[in-house]
């Protein structure tokens, strides 16, 4: 019994993880959502059990709740939302906008962005890499489609006089987002203030001003 | 002279083609389509002359042209339309349906496919690989996100009433799509009747009939 | 105890699936053929109780069993039967075929095929995607060599006058074979007659006289 | 020789580029540095051509100036200096410090860092990304080796006496750099400063503060 | 003139070459052998213009001269042979060996290999890396299949009575092949005898012996 | 308990391994050392656990023990070391050389090597594969960095007057180490002497004299 639970410990404190996104070895490998140790998308649903609702996600069509500060809301549909994605390399997402509302500038870490608009008028755009820091920016209507390439600092926002809607699709089973304004200034903990004042050349008030509203 | 003469001979019979979907090895590489004869992908744009518009797609909200054979359309927004998509390993399609208009069988040989229905009502499904040809289906509304896995043939029929419309996104630049009717009976040249006839375990008169069609 | 029941019928429900084809990590990572929960190329066989029967499979001289519909067999040596070939790329088959059989229209899904004719004459054929969904075919005379592209659909007949023997090698570990008929017009359940009429463009009744035989 | 003029426009402004940073297909792939039209990587030099000093560069153990805003410099050896690291995944750095110099917060968006200290006394951090925001921070003495995660944002501060060293390797042969500060308020042309007042929840004058010493 | 003069020169001392062996990213990328300058897979051949003879190698069929010093011979199927394996990941041999003949202990730095006996009688083996170099080996008989991992040191003897000959496949379109006593004792121009004399810890004179044979 | 039994020698029997070093699929996947069972990399230590240290390896300024017969020593740090590093394919090494001490003639199966000379003066270098084995060498200086292509035969000779110190990246978390003289005349068991006598050319009692020493 000693040794299963030693085992038991050893799980507790473990989650197997499918740590990439490459091209599938079987016909599909669903992650299995009810395993409270073995989590994250190596463990492959038994085939035999495998059903369509696996491969399924509903709700797209709901309007995301966007009374926050950016007045944005950005509905997921990752491998956790819907585990026949795991091992598939790809994922979905839906962002609402109220008027005037944005998506901050952030990146995802793990793959590209194709963004469609289904309603309303966006300004989007993205900065490249040192040393041009180019940015590379559009005003999109109903219909386009635009890129943010894999990495790069990007944002959306609503510039048209009502709600606004897009549906978009990121080349990973979980792209991972670092919201800039979150992971520099609202991180836990801080990062020291001295930094951040050098970093933006700012006095340092500046930044524990800033740090003070994440 | 005569070495560009030969040089320009050996331009005009081949095309420079990027044959993968990789992480990209630099923040973008737009694909040249005024490049006669150094065509699909390998070659980058000018970073410098690089613009905003080498990322955008314009159109996706035109409904298609679904008066044919099968009652569907696909709008494709692959690296072919949108040159920023080079090496981004990523794609999207808008399908329309006429009343009872069909996706018909179909591989993608170089992408899962993620799809959202915007209107309408869907009957979907994949068939899994030898030995099981397990078929996985779902009827969908609209919101519902399915998964199409790489490689698997998959279909979609319009079940409502009215036309119907889906948004997907694929995890390649340039995914590839062999329609299973069209490759099997529709090729060109034609696949020896009797190879068909055997496979199919159908008369050969049966399979000529199809042939006709395609 | 209950603990344990609940982690055992977790597993029970599992299987974890090595999820696709790269470069090894280590000299090489056996599969482990003997764990009934742990399934499918994850988990490696403890190095130290690696042995060389590990890399070894026995019987590709055997010739397969060809009377069948289509008078041919193929004898796989992928993952399953050859354990020593978890994460390292490439698999094997033999293919045998009875005078005039076939080895039907199918894609691999994970693969491309490169097959060497051992014995018999061959008409083999490969067609491109769409738009084009060109035929390549050749006729192959023994020690010939030809190429399958990954995912197109392709075939084999054998157009000498005695058996015939090939022997191909496929670019996974796993590459999954998806034949067309049995796919398309045999799955479980079967496809709805309808799509399949108006996607193959002939009448219901065609469809389940195809579907009676699969 | 009109042909040949519209040939060389085409090439003036498109540059060969090698999208990925795949396992090398050939023993190396020196890139061409001469090459003024066919740039960045794809063009490999004749193997005949090649020679040690296309392994090389020269100057790793000489200071880099740090007399600038941030009190660092960074001294890359990727593929722009070292040609052939074309096609082998990875480059090295060479980091100083002035006293209380820091690496202002950045992400490479295609590598991961592994960092040596070779001089001094360094905190050194990252913050994973949303929603946890969690900044993992250490002291870091002489000898000792940190790895920052891929895309990640990430920082090093000298915290010792005297100038500071560190050595770090990097998964990429081209990793690209992108530093927060630089990229969100100073890029060319700026982002609109409504959407940074927003994003950074700060009034719009201490957006345009920070903008202008960028 | 002169600008063609100069692009002449710089595409005289380059090849581009196709750098890894990804999935392709379209249906075929046939290399064009018939380019003098733009060689090595990357310049796909324009897919009207390909042929089924572009996938086709003949001869595997005939025996390779073995009248060497070690008594074997290795028939290449790579895309060297057969361009139309570009992109495609995957190459083939036949392997004679007369009577005690051996394939000298070797590494094949880019892929796994799986080798079926057609003919005869084999000793095989491969050694793993530091610290255990354990010797994996095995007798195989006709009809066997055995496995040797990707980058390992491996070697096959002829131990039956008469000829015998082995197919196999390799996980790359072109694997290279490291012959370790030419690589080591034949290298041009040698490696310092006294680095060999250390290395192998034997007396210099032995090292110049070795050296006098390669 | 019999199930669990079972289980646990299974589990005993087995190390899961991550068999790739992918880009990763989260912000990092630390391998978690406790574990005795599930091993090597595949096993992500639970997020909310992983702290700095889990990023950090210590004692890097150390100089190796270099009384050995090569009179050199490799202190490594790759994913057994530093547990951080998995599924970030990198890894770092310090070398230490006495005087006229070599890194005798190796390869890595999984990397690319790029290392910068700390202290001291070094001949360096690699040998082609076949059929060139052109031997690509360089005396390097303090400062000096030199790139060794995956795969291939390479080796340092300390040239200075005094110790020599060497820092590497590669581009593995788990590089692995071929030392040829080792894995050919050292092998467990020994790879029998004809074969080795035909490969080298040289009398079967060289080849047991070499073996002797290994």
């Amino acid at each position: 019994m000693s040794r299963f639970l030693i085992f038991g410990l050893i799980l507790a404190t473990c989650s197997i993880a499918f740590a990439s996104d490459p091209s599938p070895l079987q016909d599909f490998c669903v992650a299995d959502p009810k395993s409270p140790v073995l989590v994250n998308g190596l463990v492959c649903k038994d085939p035999k059990l495998v059903q369509a609702d696996d491969f399924l996600f509903r709700g797209l069509n709901i309007m995301g709740n966007t009374t926050n500060a950016v007045g944005s809301n950005v509905t997921a549909v990752n491998v956790a939302q819907l585990p026949g994605l795991n091992t598939l390399g790809i994922s979905m997402v839906r962002i609402d906008f109220a008027p005037m509302g944005i998506n901050a500038p952030h990146t995802h870490p793990r793959a590209t962005e194709i963004l469609t608009v289904i309603e309303g008028r966006f300004l989007v755009g993205f900065v490249t890499s040192n040393p041009e820091n180019r940015l590379i920016s559009k005003v999109l209507e109903e219909g386009d489609v635009f890129v943010f390439p894999q990495g790069l600092i990007h944002f959306q926002q609503n510039i048209g006089h009502g709600n606004a809607i897009a549906i978009a699709a990121l080349s990973s089973q979980n792209p991972g987002v670092i919201t800039i304004a979150d992971a520099v200034f609202g991180s836990n903990p801080d990062i020291a203030g001295d930094i951040l004042a050098k970093a933006f050349q700012v006095d340092i008030n500046v930044v524990y001003q800033i740090q003070s509203k994440f």
